[in-house]
């Protein structure tokens, strides 16, 4: 099965447990819009990824991690998009949770998604309690503080933004969860320090790609309205390099990435899929191809 | 050790794991705030009173599980303050967070809370991989969905409010989470089902003391404001049944709480504690020596 299928399955598995009775009704929707209104599910094909690349010995526990990792990406678009954030009208080109569900279903639901997110890990600890001890850890501190997506949001709320710790807390960490988690659940947490920097510089490589496309993309490519950066006054790596620039870092970030796959059944097959990836999430008028 | 010492000490050091650098120092002051600023931490002693009275035989994993029911109370409340809910300028007679530090930081502050709160029970995994599991799943039952905290807070965003379900779910769920997590922590899983339906009278009751309160209690009795009930216009006890039946309901709840209290070591003493605290959290002019 495709890493995709197993995702959305998987999603529908964990989220069929939030929603059912006696849910109440208007949550359960918010909650299903937040998680299956469009997505790339990028973090979750990079757990998977990862997974089979390192044999994929307990799939279940690989499609748990994948679910853990996107519900909490899910949850904190439900709440970046709200009114005391980025007032975001629109995600993935549908109406966001606030505005189709009201700002409190919204709160709520990311809340329940994160709580969500780690009872599907908690599942899996009868069966795996070491791998599921490591999952849980290294989705929890990507996610929470001192130094996970809570902590990336928080640093616009303050005086002073270190570029690099704001975008490595509040992209960088999932990414780096993911790329670690898909090695844990395979058996393959010895390699976990290789894999952190994978996830790390794809991370940075995504950011970079979706600062690209805020500047350059068109607003209907992208499913919700571009310019935010220069609108919300946020770092960026296309206002501090240019274009050209920020199109050489990506480079440079990706061709890290690659370097630093480590050795496992899959590494050729990953390496090239990392570079597929990266030209699909480019703006066209960047690609590879177009040039 | 005082249970209320051992919460204390378990806390802070719980918050200092989350407040450590590189944690955004707003954020962090946030948190502190969201923790420290008062709280009878009545769930966490409730958690640790039920341990001790099976025997407490692993108080570290005790300590754990009354921290994380703790932790998951306080992101409860800072999100209910929010303007979009309650509205609360104050809670515990201090600023509440958003007042404090502004809606975004009230957001993540919740959020990275009840993330830290299962992020404690997942440190205990390895040595308690058994219990570990037993009790993250009971805390996330108790605060996600179908039936934990937030489903219950979301009922108030449905045209029709199921009384029992939305008390039991807004409410019940964490004191039962307290009281089965105490018996889960000290081994003792096997007694789960009466101490849940202990937690759950005790919930119940602590919500009709609640409603008494808001009634009747003095606003500088209980640190926020009263009146909510009939402002927001959200399910009561005394609006129901009056304080009189309001009172004589209460008094059920205590007496079918103390008679599902099974059998342990110390089930004397927490029968006694039990009608010692409900009478401390009456407001004066009901409780049973002012009359």
């Amino acid at each position: 099965m495709e890493p995709i299928q197993r995702i959305e399955r998987a999603l529908e598995s964990a989220v069929a447990r939030a929603v059912a009775e006696p849910a109440p009704p208007r949550l359960a929707e918010a909650v299903r819009h937040a998680v299956f209104a469009g997505g790339a599910r990028v973090r979750p094909r990079l757990c998977l990824t990862v997974a089979m690349a390192c044999g994929d010995e307990s799939p279940e526990l690989a499609d748990a991690a994948a679910v853990a990792i996107e519900l909490m990406h899910c949850a904190s678009l439900v709440h970046d998009d709200l009114p005391c954030f980025d007032d975001a009208a629109t995600r993935r080109g549908q109406p966001s949770v606030h505005v189709a569900y009201g700002e409190r279903l919204a709160v709520l639901a990311g809340d329940a998604l994160i709580v969500q997110s780690l009872e599907t890990l908690a599942l899996q600890i009868k069966e795996y309690p070491q791998r599921s001890a490591d999952l849980l850890m290294t989705i929890s501190q990507a996610t929470g503080m001192p130094h996970g997506i809570t902590a990336g949001q928080a640093w616009e709320s303050e005086p002073e933004v270190p570029v690099a710790a704001y975008h490595q807390a509040k992209t960088g960490s999932l990414f780096a969860a993911a790329t670690v988690a898909g090695a844990i659940a395979a058996g393959s947490a010895d390699q976990a320090d290789s894999w952190r920097l994978v996830g790390e510089r794809l991370g940075e490589a995504y950011q970079v790609a979706d600062d690209l496309r805020d500047a350059v993309g068109a607003e209907e490519e992208l499913g919700k309205p571009t310019g935010q950066d220069t609108t919300h006054d946020l770092p960026s790596a296309v206002r501090e390099l240019g274009i050209k620039g920020a199109k050489q870092r990506l480079d440079n970030l990706v061709e890290q990435a690659v370097g630093a796959v480590p050795e496992c059944a899959g590494a050729e097959q990953l390496r090239a899929g990392i570079i597929e990836e990266m030209e699909r999430v480019l703006p066209k008028t960047l690609s590879r191809n177009a040039a």
